[in-house]
């Protein structure tokens, strides 16, 4: 063991150096919270993350033993927001992303997603999309605001920034509506709900997932929503039956073979956590996700 | 999506008006809790459950596409209780029950679902009963207490109100004495323990439950405690092992069949809550519940 | 006594009814937090608050022997907002405020104290203002935002909604520009600081406060930060060494000779309260200044 | 310093010994909630409030250098009650009090003192009463209850158990009916108001109080309401502007002249405290009186 | 049912007595965390996990109708410690433990293992190991401490306190480095990790614990952070996909045919938790241990 | 107003600069927490409290229109430690607390200061010494324990680090022996309690404390318990009846003429916190004695 206990290792994510020049994996926060419909606080999630991450910083991944840590890995900080404007703030969001090679985002809200994708849609074209999330997030508009975090693939499709299909959605469950939930399914998404989570095994969601995208570039999207209230009780839009972090992290670690460019975990809301078991599933997130690169 | 965000919809459950003439459903809080053996607080659970729900007000079920909102539902508000008075509390409450054709009532302990069914009974005699709880609730008396909580269902099945053979419990797995337990059962009461839930799957209790209830009137009381303390933290006599909100909710949808005449949802104790979430999943079951209605 | 317990009090301000005709005034809520720059959550504060006020409804308010409830004043619910829009939100809730002659307003954010002055001055011209706040609130902007809930009096008295000669600050402390505070200064506001409060008597402070304002229409805007974070957690910008609650109440009641035209009470953040607390002080602040009306 | 930690301490009030038989003094729990009109939970007082007292077994109170332990003290453990019944559960605190020479009582909710009155004024006579709380606790009856938490000084004044013209008041400022308020004056009561205090200083309240009480027999009654909720979130009826607890213990550290001859701490509700500080303040109040003995 | 409520039951492990002469199973608390490499607080152990097991005095185990009550169980209270000196406080924890014949410790955290195994080992040899935790907790060192929580199996593995070919690890799946998991293995550990005990089923679990300890004195050791943090959120170091509280106890309750000697279960840290669940669990896995012995 | 909001500065304290070369005020976190008697959990003070600071980032202390930030102020980071070793642990942070002019030191439990002293006394000589606290610190061991928090002053009395004469004690009230006490006098330590504070008012303090310490280096020692836990929960000892915030504030800043060397803030413990309350008030007793210094 190193001599550092945890609950000293400096304040980034896994304690790595904050934006060495030779990283070749970027970690950001991106605490933006405008577009949240319900509970609000999602802006605070980047440092509560990145302080859950120490938990981590313990040795390999058993699964694969990798420590991410050896990959090239740099803790960039925050992005720059503009304050009280959605449009503004994603637009910032954009530029910054852009100067990443391979970017590991910590939100915020949902909405950042967006300017993410168009950042890297922009680079290397339309992106296949693994999404882990409570609600399918195609809508429209939010109570009228088309830039809330429910829109953000309806946007990201419209746009062109993902395939949809080759976009797959795991843990859905919210009430939602009808003309929602089929214009998804129209435009080629593949949902599997929680319920067919918990029914089926990870190996076998994780084929589906294999086979939905295919070979080409990819995106993982993780709202911390899909997992339970129980094992993520912080987040703006609760939805109860949600999958276990188990279940999540047996799903990723079976996704080794997907030529993934990047990745957000968005949606945490430190205000409405306990004991930090929200950002601890949202770091493990992470830190399961770049135990799969190479 | 409507133009009124999550989070500023009425204090009503699900945002529907107070008492209209025309419901076919009514929604009404019974904020009593003297009943209670343990921890108390029971008496905060309907405006909890109410606040909750908002978070359901997005859409349709996707279950079956319907929303609760436009089956003709009202929010009656909360009953009159006689402070400090168990009987008088009760007569108080079946009274007041009395007057509505379908009730969903948001306690308050569980000694309310002895005044409720009182109310139905008397107009529609003997109920089959479909039960989810951690305990049976056939206790003679409550450390003396002969209409404390954990005797609701003695009196129930004594008094004629329920058909012991046409009742089910589901979730089961308290302490408890073995010849309360096998009074339960010489009554014809099936008991379907928690353990029996996770080691099988919700069709097939779903299954258990259509055989045991049959046709004729029944009665959904669903006792929070039924589910894990880890999802359902806010409840007075927590027990461990319990049921998941998945599988929770995967059985009730399951229940169409069932000629529903009215149900509860009791014990949230809020004070003891996390996050809304054990009033969120209270919230969840009565919405799931509705669903079921045409 | 009622026979109404307090817990089962319908759940708006005080138990009054909701928008009576024959009402002579009016709380609402204004669910907007989007002009913080700091902790989010305000947008949750009308619920909280009018949930806490239940546990003032009880009896007469000593000081004077009146009950708010008999004033003829009615619950006219939550503003409508534009979500995610700062501007829209301002425009709607100007629009909504000006429909009502005496408007009891709970946030949200201080944002929306901009939109309120906006509709009221509009009717009556520039109004004395009496402030409690830990910050002047007079920056031109917020980290860039022009509309920050930090540069709201620095809005109202440039667009000539506030006669900064007759307005005066209470509880001020925390650390601030030098050019903002001169700024304010030189406009005529007279500052209070919090350290001064505790020095004085509220007594002496109401003196203060009645010879600032004097005769003419004046406003209360009350940040609920103006109280120490030991009394009111549940804010987004706390600072230590603020006001206690008895003497915000002490200053308040001896404020009767003033001709009050609306008030506001902003900032409540109920995800970082304690057990109501926060929410208490200010449903206790608004039922104080009620009860100077007559 | 002794050797055993304060975390280690047996968990008696102040890890005394549990009832030997020549202790002078006594302390006993009476989790008792049922009188409760707002917030439920002082049932679970007494276990907290014996929690919290050890980390007052470190030496002795300064004040005059006297360790309550040193004084024949005992913890006799918890009342027996009867669950959901208050007449019985009175007429069984009542009973198993006159045990007790010098009893001090944990509550449980205000009305245990009825019950504790009646077994000491049946002993010696009518009593002199030093009562903190923020409510006069002089209603006929509580929405109805007679014997809820607020009645307990009417009953206890119409039953002769109290001499009203020996009884003083500290900390007073609730809403309340001015009939009931008169009616307590017009008994001889006096009333401190918590602003009273707050302008005056304990020296001079603490002489109001010795003056008021004068010679003979008293009880002190401290409703840890008293305090403000910043100091003592954990509990049923908060009410803003409160006492600190330096005053309290300031004051009640200038009434060693009096002839006390018992004392409760009620309304203790843990499930609403906060890092134990409301046990902490109850448990210090109990040590302060017993410091006062000899 | 008996006559005290749960909540009125004295603050001993199930309320039972303290110390009988007659006793044949102890329960102690052990209130050492000096070993705690992440988050403190397992000192408050003992009193949150008595405090939890008031909980379960209700009945029988309808497991098979036992109730641990009626064992012949005492609870004696706290081990003393050397405040702030890890070798020296397992020296007297040894000593004392050694004065059991068998004994229940509750901790504290996993370093008070190694000395529980040290007065049993020298008394009875090595050990069989049924070994619950989310870490192999068998490193050589930690951070440069080799008494840390994290080292204690191999500390009793070296010292031939336990026989690593009859010891069983159940609920593994923390980062670790390759060589300290690779060292484990060696020595005849098996290692069946969370991910396992969820893919298969609990009596499948229990063949292989049955078959890996066989017969001879066992020792169970129970890590809290074995079990998933939405169910055991307050302890020390927390991993996300833990085992369910349904699990570990479908499994315990099917090892009744072992020779156990003593167990512990440790690492709770009650300022993390919620509600209690975390100390609820801990107790019910005592109760179901002490249910398994005749 | 700077463009980066205060929730996403970086996490250094007041978002300074991580140790560059020309810093002549150095904060650093020393996580120790092996010295304490009670509640643990002083570890993961430094991280809370460099969080926390970020609210005070939005400009100049008005008391005298500095910012701190503008010094030549850095942030070094944590201090390494002797994981579960009091004296190795002690060595270490002298060790490396030598390295820097000005250190600011954020704790940790109070033991730590014992270090700190040995350093800057051995550079300078006996030092004067402003000690707010709950308690007086000065018993010659801890429950055994020699190098416990309670002890430091005794030791760095008795090891000359500290001239006696020029010591004063603010906030002290804690039970203690009368030895200790009456040492700590004979001594020449002065000692203001903290009722003295209530009853006297911080300019008089302060003139107190400028008399006591006269002339010659002079060291800040900052135990958060001073502060009363209504307004400072976050810690392991609380003591009832502490100072308020805006007196320790107003004291400290009339403290501008002494000739400070250092200071710590000691015995945050987080996971008692509330909202960041006590956490905030920490960083805030910095930022003040930061801007006195020039």
């Amino acid at each position: 063991m190193a001599l550092t206990p945890t609950f000293a290792i400096p304040p980034s994510f896994l304690g790595v150096p904050l934006e060495p020049a030779t990283a070749r994996f970027w970690v950001a926060g991106v605490p933006f919270d405008l577009g949240t419909t319900n509970r609000a606080g999602a802006r605070a999630g980047p440092l509560a993350v990145r302080h859950a991450s120490r938990m981590l910083v313990d040795g390999d991944n058993p699964a694969n033993w990798r420590d991410p840590r050896t990959l090239g890995l740099a803790d960039a900080g925050d992005f720059a927001l503009a304050l009280g404007d959605i449009s503004a703030s994603l637009a910032l969001i954009e530029q910054q992303a852009a100067q990443f090679s391979h970017l590991v985002a910590i939100g915020g809200d949902h909405t950042i997603t967006l300017a993410l994708l168009r950042a890297l849609a922009k680079r290397i074209g339309p992106l296949g999309m693994v999404h882990f999330d409570a609600h399918v997030d195609t809508w429209p508009d939010n109570f009228g605001q088309p830039l809330g975090h429910g829109s953000v693939f309806y946007r990201a499709i419209t746009e062109g920034l993902v395939d949809p299909r080759r976009m797959i959605q795991i843990g859905i469950r919210s009430p939602v509506a009808r003309a929602v939930y089929d214009w998804t399914l129209a435009q080629g998404v593949q949902i599997v709900s929680a319920e067919e989570v918990h029914m089926s095994s990870p190996p076998a969601v994780a084929e589906r997932v294999l086979a939905a995208v295919g070979a080409g570039p990819v995106y993982l999207s993780f709202d911390i929503d899909a997992i339970d209230p129980g094992q993520a009780p912080g987040t703006g839009t609760p939805e109860v039956g949600g999958l276990f972090t188990w279940q999540a992290m047996a799903i990723l670690k079976r996704l080794g073979g997907l030529d993934f460019r990047g990745m957000d975990v968005v949606e945490v809301a430190p205000a409405y956590d306990v004991a930090e078991i929200t950002a601890l599933a949202a770091a493990s997130v992470i830190w399961q996700y770049l135990s799969l690169q190479s």
